[in-house]
């Protein structure tokens, strides 16, 4: 099969990748209540196209944190790219930066956050969990001596969400070069961390901080109190609180509570082009893909990784186009409808 | 199996199709969900029929743009007949006319604008994509002298959609006889057309013109005021921007916005005398039936064309007189109800 | 398999009846979307239970135009119970009275209104379709000299819906004494009737009209303006107009428009003690069983009838048990609440 | 396979029970609608999780009634559990003690409410069905005797629900030593109890009155006005009336009329620490789980109904921490939010 868009992807890699791999990448907390739902509120929102715009110079272009990046599509922190394939996280980063994007590396990376930024040819982002203070103050440090342009801190793991798939395989992790000399992966202690975390993470670096997870106007108000450069609402895709709100119908509140203060991005269930015009239209400056990245490392390493960023990006384009908004500033509220409901207008 | 309704027809064209034919025609774009959707919105409409109203004279004529016909159900315009049937456009012009009724010939029929006028006996107008002027020009003057009474210019495809079937079966496409010397469709590029096309078209001829592809009351705003005949709420069949709105949940917003000032058309999931029912009671003036035609075109030719329009003018009639409403002028919004919710009144 | 629910009578006489029977039983017009919703608009209705009432004394008696009757269960009119049993209507009649309940005996009925009057020991009504009016004035003589009690007037008839399952399998019918000498169906010709026919009806006859077949406010009003004795909200078991409104939900329109003027019933989709409840909570008087009598008398002739009305007796003496409701005057339309929204209080 | 959750316990105690138990427990009354919607109204709320909270000192004690327990996850009343294992409720009791928590020992319960008070290690209460007033008198009388801290009044039962899982099983019941000489059950004959009965219960014990099945507002200022220590919001895990509203949807009309005055409860489709998490977040103090126990104990009696407990406490402690709420105190309305509505704050 000669994969077309992202699912045939996930076809393609589920036939590749053993039970142990698979399960882990695609599965969720509990019964996969989010996981599922992440993908049905998508398609409970319905797009209002317009006609007759020129829309010849279709323009995805944009920047983020003053970053100019492609498209409006990013490559989400996922962890243990070795899975998929021997490249890991290089191949990874090899196909954000073909594609002119920009890739938010996990700290549970199997490559060093410096391999990875050796073999990037874009902008790279690091993702950050919490665990020990003095380790947490060394990977900062290194990952902005290596040119990690932000970091993204993951605020909704004080403790690793109920993945009961990987319990049944007894599912053994992978190695971790940013945490541990043993590689094992531990990385969700931050039971303690509070919105103090803020200000010692400042006192160590310069660079822009994003905070991944939130899901609430409540912690959306408090993140642009603290001064956040950047919020990413995000439920970890369906694999921490099961049960908790899909992202894209979070999007909504933190857009109004943050009122321009910050950027706000998304992640969770983007798997069609339309999918990110809905999340663009509803407020977001951008969206992460995860899993379908996986996939396509899996199905044929950086190249795979690469294709899948494209197919989105085409399907984007031609979803702009069908939908008359040539721009990304022309990509408004008007533009959705939740099934059922009248436009708002 | 003797047909008694639509969807039989359906069965037994797919028996008789290609693959290749079968999946253009029935096909949406990307995961089908306003394909499905155009079809659920219907089932969501509840009747509210009245009883002890005098239904012996029960009178479907109507006229469309000032046109006679026996019924509110017209022949959209659908791509390449010759897939179905070798008469082609010729067999489904005939079927239209000997059903009392107007057919919406595609501009990219297998058969050529003047041989499908020839062979019709009913009325007809011509659905134009324009993709350069100067070609555009030309189809315009020949519709007009080959006897078209109006032109739909479709405003929903400034690209094809993103019809993934036809991507897996390598679909070829067919020869366009209107467009092009070397016989292969390629009309989609009217990605520049604005609403100035309008005046273009105008200084071109005298026959009155109409928008295929309006979902939004802004849309239809703007056509009003410039002018248009008619509008056709249309998602063209769940085949162009997927997660659009259903056609009959975009219709009232757009009845409100026109307010009269025009006609109304709907197509989009049209397969029962109910359905039409629904869109009539909801303002439009007519509706538009597609692929049904071509499973009729596929399974019998000219007489399964006309027998899918007589079914459905059957239905019609029945639903009018189990409805209480035994005319056109007696069906009005009181008809309808959304699920779970209280009447209008 | 020893019957104990309704369902289980549907089982069973699914395996003794032959296909053509069956079907005309079992099925409803085009897509059965309505018979569907008969059944889940009741599923969407919760109840609010209410405990430490003394229910001992559950009474169950209520009286229908003034006829006592054991119970708020009536038997509906539906035709052709000799495809069933042999005993016919006969069976049915005794099978109601033996309940201590009223029977509507169908015009349709395949036992002459007399042979039915003679077996029944209990009150009857008689259904009427008008045709011919000379015709229909015999049946009323008749009908009123036999000694049934009231008129009950089929008004959503004026053809017949369109029954595929019965097209499909070349149903042929059956005899119906009442109306023909060559014995064939063809009652369906009331398609002039107006509210007119009240008043010739009332010429012909003392005996209290009911009207069969409401859906609507609008209706129920003209009704009560006509001085009709009651109203059956009907959508005559999704047999009619597919897509009507299910009759439960139906039912608080015409409540709230009769406002106590006249008595008023249901039928369509009753199949348990809590949907009797349901219909009683929003206001109907009684509520009328028509495809469940059959199973039980393809099942066991009268014997099997009866017990199907006994099954239901039990079951809504105990659904006003645990609700709390021991009396029909305690139950009112704070017992019932849509899925999702707040109760009324 | 090793149980992770509560649904594998149920799997595999499907494989030890016999048919008859199996459906005893399983089974609903009538249809089965409330059962299911008991489990579907909880994933129909979603939840709002808070980020940046210091949750490492995880608290899930509380108190019922003045009573510590380790966790707000009781063990509800349910009958028969020497059908599942042998050492019956006395293992029971022993899991909910090991577990640190409450049992309530049901009065049809297969052991002697004294042999189950000695073989506790924790906290009891009686839950009582009143049958005959002078066997109910005496029961009361050796419970408050035996050190039950609390009568739990079932108010639900004035007939037994329609179980007919039990009928077509021939299922036969089980000793109950708390009422008869022949040990067979046959409690539920309190058809005639009323709100007075409350006034006689006090007059024999000093022991605090909880009454369990209240399903709305009007009940539940009945309860307050009587003066009851505490309220289960309970539909009998849909075994008595069917189309019940579910518990869950049930508690906030429950909790905004006690307002505070008495304690309120919650059992049925508790399945998940996120389904324990949103009652507590609704207003409850702390909920009740039936029939998971019951496939803990067929499964590995008084260790098997233990682990049960463990893992609902292991989830809940998780979903506290992962929603940012690390005490019960910090668990409020905004947790919740029905699918598709805006979230109350």
């Amino acid at each position: 099969m000669q994969p077309v868009n992202l699912s045939d992807y996930e076809a393609l890699a589920k036939a590749r990748l053993d039970r142990g791999a698979l399960d882990y990448y695609q599965g969720g907390s509990d019964d996969e209540v989010t996981l599922r739902a992440n993908r049905t509120a998508f398609e409970r929102l319905r797009l209002r196209p317009r006609v007759l715009v020129d829309v010849s110079a279709c323009d995805l272009r944009t920047n983020v944190l003053g970053i100019p990046v492609t498209m409006p599509i990013l490559v989400a922190p996922t962890a243990a790219h070795a899975l998929a394939h021997p490249d890991a996280e290089c191949a990874t980063a090899q196909a954000a930066g073909a594609a002119g994007t920009l890739m938010v590396v996990s700290s549970s990376a199997t490559r060093s956050l410096e391999d990875v930024a050796r073999a990037a040819s874009g902008p790279l982002w690091f993702q950050l969990y919490i665990r020990r203070l003095r380790h947490a103050e060394a990977l900062v440090v290194r990952a902005q001596a290596a040119g990690y342009r932000a970091l993204v801190l993951t605020v909704d793991t004080p403790r690793l969400g109920n993945r009961e798939r990987d319990i049944r395989n007894n599912f053994e992790g992978f190695p971790t070069p940013n945490y541990d000399s043993d590689g094992k992966e531990e990385p969700f202690m931050g039971d303690t961390l509070t919105w103090d975390i803020l200000d010692w993470l400042r006192s160590l670096t310069s660079v822009p901080i994003l905070l991944k997870g939130i899901l609430t106007a409540e912690d959306a108000l408090l993140a642009v109190e603290r001064g956040v450069a950047g919020i990413i609402v995000s439920n970890h895709g369906g694999r921490q609180l099961d049960g908790a709100v899909p992202s894209i119908e979070a999007l909504p509140e933190v857009i109004a509570a943050v009122d321009g203060r910050c950027e706000v991005y998304l992640d969770g269930g983007v798997r069609r082009g339309t999918d990110v015009l809905k999340a663009l239209a509803l407020g977001a400056r951008a969206v992460l893909i995860g899993r379908p990245i996986l996939w396509g490392l899996a199905v044929d390493g950086a190249a795979g990784a690469r294709r899948v960023l494209e197919i989105l990006r085409a399907e984007l384009e031609k979803a702009m186009m069908l939908a008359g908004r040539p721009t990304l500033a022309s990509i408004d509220r008007t533009l959705v409808q939740p099934v059922g409901t009248a436009p708002e207008r």
